[in-house]
């Protein structure tokens, strides 16, 4: 069932009549922080910007109840089948279990699995990390080049970015695209000698992953693979085939998802990085928020007020985008990261009967680092045409003793513009009139420690399968982007071999023949 | 005069109606390419993808009639005080004029100001590059540090990623946002003996820029600023006064906006990292598609095609996004630029009689580099429920010989994109059924060097003011900036000395608590 076929939803539209209209302001009673704003473990949740009240959190309470919301939460914890379409389970909230509790997959307990896999990245990241694992001509690693893309790429990336302050002497690096020019950036920064790869790819085979993997393969003569490369892989044979010694093959399980994965051998990079301890810790973050989200009842339950909110945006204010703006360049890789998280997640149209969905499903979601996006798009947020909802995102500690003033000016921005949002200000100069009534969330963190990210991005996890259940739709399968990459492989194809098929329209044909030039 | 009061928008909302639901393929008559596709001085733009067709095209055109928009061209470049809500003139085009004619602004020709400007450019620019300019150790200079936020940093920043085959020796870095981790990030990569600052700030005031360039002036001794900083200022006391030499004191003009000013000495770091005479063959390229804007009929004018689809997609489909996705890292900062520029231009609610619009302006712009949204966003463009125009660029020349797979596979993804988009492809499980009829363009470059990135960003600006003349708004002022700023003023003071004032709303009181925790 959709959140459009309760009871509950035709009370939700005729109380959101009554409310759509008003200042954001008139919001404010004196209770209005008590279940609007959160505090768990060192991270603030501010919902009250918002367009939401007692009454409206009530009505989705009801609604929740309606469509057994309850239940589809314990059914993806304890490892049913939700990834209906891929017929597998959903579980990458396991990987951070710190309970003794089962958890069943396949007639099989999953967790001393994931216990075993944990203990050997430990060893192998604590034999990078101390200078026991050592290159072709008996160095040290210096640098860690992790190729993958997409999730093998985009939360490992922003973590590692994030915890700058827990960082050891290792340089980490990204290799994505299979643009040359960023292997080309790449090759400048590294030395071959000291440089170990990690391939992530469950598959052995993403193009852009295997075909960087194979560029960097030939620099090395082959009896030195097993001394530079590693990969996080399902694909034993292939791996080893490539050079890869058998006790350096990470798994991938099915349980988990791309975009969900960095809590797994897929985010082994983040533990090279800043250590297995810190990892654990990031883990233990994510876990707790884990049972905050399935044991706390709906009305303070943080991720369920979360998404609400979207419902709120994206079907009764029908917005189509949000904006997350982290004020500190630690998360400045935040956006991109929440961009596959929830648009690839909720980026559908088929509902869990096979039919077309009749409703707005998934956000687009965009944003940049403050206070750079106040001299650049913050214009439109103003007084532009369209409303978007704003995450504002920030952290209290200053991490650099010598620069309390900077840090005070970044954090006095980011509640700033939250406050000119919502209140804007009239001015007779129509072109200097702010009519405000622009809603926002804000998050600020104590500081941000592996703990407290963990949670963060678990928090971001769980809005997204909620919004999924919201709008009836899998979340987890990705078949949108299959289409593409057959037909690239098609185009690439044809171009080589400089035969155009009869199948592509005139435009297409237009520019392959450029490419043949 | 805007779009909606005249009297051909009737006939297009008509002729909208019969041509919304048609499948995109069925737009491509035999003639489709010859009038949606453009051969441009080594850069090929395809339109052929989009709801448009020569009728649209004709109907659009008298609507430009109707709105006199050749007079309003013509102002721009003749330096009318288009910016009337600060009754300034509008001159970047000026900046890369080519011609000798005069252009006058208050009584006085500009193109002398600007040829001495470039003269003196070209010279400091020599001076550094050539290792003449020493550091207060006698030092070459090895690392420029444009400080700037803004238009003062994503033009520049952006166009010396693209041209990095025409780089020289010099490292360049951007310093943009307060925060103190940015400035922490810089630290580590340059040497202070050997490191150029340029502080680029009109009012030698952006609370950004002056905090940072005070916190580095602190690093050198007094005497030593004036080998160490240079500035792109109009105020020459407050530069001489922090220790500026005065013939370091580049100009700045009021007739140039931020957004619009890497062609102005704000854009000095180009020069500086490619040497002026490549600056002057980006300036060349500009001034071709000037010209082109100027003198071609709309019906063949790349612009005008590309800004009507804005209109078509905005207000008629009333899609509230676009987004932006270059196939080469040399352009992975284009959306971040494109951001600013149209959305700073044209996110604005205020007609030209000081009447709130009734319909839609400036759209939400965001993007990311390819292949690797592919792998992230791509999901929701094939098969959300919300639809994006796309906007693909890609490189036809390879730069590096030995790549050449990898190019191939990059840009048959491009286009792969591009067709699946359009064609979609049938299938009985409705969850790997595309739909298709999802817009997009193509730009397609020969090559990127210094003309023909000129030219391509040119025409976005030119875009960019032709949507702000169909929504009959200002686009050269950002007063929706300007709240903000003086709220995180107020919020600063407060905070600092712990002295929280009673205008403010029970939510950022609580959050300014939080920070004085």
């Amino acid at each position: 069932m959709n959140f459009k076929q309760t009871k509950t939803w035709s009370q939700i539209q005729d109380y959101f009549q009554s409310i759509k209209d008003k200042n954001l302001i008139e919001f404010f009673d004196k209770k209005r922080l008590d279940y609007t704003t959160f505090d768990f473990n060192g991270i603030y949740f501010d919902f009250s910007k918002n367009y939401i009240d007692k009454k409206l959190i009530d009505l989705f309470v009801s609604l929740a109840e309606e469509i057994d919301l309850s239940r589809a939460i314990e059914e993806m914890f304890q490892g049913k089948k939700i990834n209906f379409t891929e017929n597998r389970a959903v579980l990458h909230t396991a990987l951070r279990s710190q309970s003794a509790t089962e958890i069943i997959v396949d007639n099989k307990n999953i967790i001393p699995l994931i216990h075993q896999t944990n203990k050997k990245i430990k060893r192998f990241t604590k034999k990078v990390i101390d200078g026991q694992w050592k290159g072709f001509t008996g160095k040290k690693i210096t640098d860690i080049v992790n190729i993958g893309i997409g999730g093998s790429e985009l939360g490992p990336k922003m973590i590692v970015r994030a915890l700058k302050p827990y960082r050891n002497h290792l340089n980490i690096h990204y290799l994505s695209n299979i643009d040359p020019n960023q292997l080309d950036e790449l090759s400048e920064k590294i030395d071959i000698e000291t440089t170990l790869f990690i391939i992530v790819s469950k598959s052995f085979s993403t193009i852009e992953t295997l075909t960087n993997a194979k560029s960097l393969q030939k620099i090395y003569h082959k009896n030195f693979i097993a001394k530079h490369f590693v990969t996080v892989s399902t694909q034993v044979e292939k791996a080893v085939e490539f050079g890869i010694a058998p006790e350096n093959i990470f798994p991938m399980w099915d349980w988990v998802g791309g975009r969900f994965s960095l809590w797994s051998p897929a985010g082994i990079s983040i533990p090279l990085a800043i250590g297995f301890d810190n990892f654990q810790k990031l883990l233990k973050g994510a876990y707790q928020i884990d049972e905050h989200f399935r044991k706390t009842k709906f009305k303070e339950n943080i991720p369920f007020i979360a998404s609400i909110l979207s419902i709120i945006y994206n079907n009764l204010f029908e917005f189509e985008t949000e904006t997350y703006i982290p004020y500190t360049e630690k998360l400045k890789y935040l956006p991109d990261f929440l961009q596959q998280l929830l648009m690839e997640s909720n980026g559908k149209s088929i509902d869990k009967q096979g039919d077309k969905v009749n409703y707005q499903t998934g956000q687009i979601v965009w944003g940049n680092i403050g206070t750079n996006a106040q001299h650049s798009f913050f214009q439109l947020l103003h007084q532009g045409t369209k409303k978007v909802p704003v995450h504002f995102i920030g952290e209290l500690k200053n991490t650099y003793t010598s620069f309390s003033t900077q840090h005070l000016m970044l954090l006095s921005n980011m509640i700033a513009q939250a406050e000119a949002l919502m209140k804007g200000e009239k001015n007779e100069n129509h072109y200097k009139n702010f009519e405000g009534n622009r809603p926002s969330t804000t998050i600020l963190f104590d500081e941000i420690k592996p703990e407290y990210l963990g949670s963060l991005i678990a928090y971001f996890e769980h809005i997204t399968f909620l919004q999924g259940i919201f709008w009836d739709i899998n979340s987890f399968d990705q078949f949108g982007v299959e289409l593409g990459k057959k037909l690239a492989q098609k185009i690439y194809s044809e171009t080589k071999e400089m035969n155009i098929s009869n199948t592509h329209d005139p435009s297409t044909k237009f520019l392959m023949k450029k490419l043949m030039e």
